[in-house]
């Protein structure tokens, strides 16, 4: 069996509305540009750690092989998360949303941090609530510590 | 001042990489369709609640009054959480990652359940993992009871 014909029956064919949300199939829908949105947490402190797209390919090697692979849209390449800096996400679990158009990683992080800059999480700065209309909304650093050197990491190879 | 001038007063422009990063002035990047992923986890005990979107509208409106207001895809209309079900979301705390084109929201959520189907979370099934290549993948509920029931709810309106 090819690849193609691999990952063409991996996935179910979208259903009814009843089957997709109440269903055991999983019928994952890709977007206009073949994505899908995932959003990872730490599977023991629940922090949400990353936020990424997934195309066929990467969601079906995640599925296989219990690790996280995503999808560029800015490289237009398919990553294993940490195979630049080590730093893998071990799936604990893999979730799916009601309409099926979104997922959530339970990860076990293989390293420090799984955000590029060097942080534990990418999201590492809070948004100021209630500024009035018309002022500029101001940014705050929350837990923004880095817990690894992404210089010494990386060097000058892509994030990931 | 404009609704308008108000929205376009309120985000910064994207600057460098260095700027988007590290710096202190919220630049959301909004997709081509205006949009951007936002998820929504509950500030207590920390689950993965809701995945939607927010064009500037929503985003704008989300900062101004405390409570989550996202953008329907499906519809074609902003829509603040709760407006049919009562359910609103209050916002704890909203992130942005690092790159801006992501958000997560901490929120205290004002109903028993989040998903329009009647549970807690939308996200109540999992994938099977290391599922051979060739078979289909199937699901299997985690926590998948209701807390509320979506007829009586909801009746014939759309979910929200």
């Amino acid at each position: 069996m090819t690849a193609a014909a691999g990952k063409a029956s991996r996935f179910a064919a979208r259903g009814t509305t009843q089957e997709i949300e109440e269903g055991l199939a999983f019928a994952p829908k890709f977007d206009q540009d073949g994505l899908i949105s995932c959003v990872v947490t730490d599977a023991t402190t629940g922090e949400v750690l990353m936020f990424a797209h997934m195309n066929e390919e990467a969601l079906a090697r995640t599925i296989e092989t219990g690790e996280a692979w995503f999808y560029s849209r800015s490289r237009g390449t398919l990553w294993r998360k940490g195979e630049s800096s080590g730093h893998a996400l071990r799936v604990n679990e893999l979730r799916v949303d009601c309409d099926q158009d979104a997922l959530w990683i339970k990860a076990q992080p293989q390293g420090p941090g799984a955000c590029h800059t060097g942080r534990r999480s990418c999201f590492y700065r809070a948004v100021r609530l209630k500024s009035p209309a018309g002022s500029t909304t101001q940014l705050e650093f929350r837990e923004g510590e880095r817990v690894f050197d992404p210089g010494e990491v990386y060097g000058r190879k892509p994030k990931g």
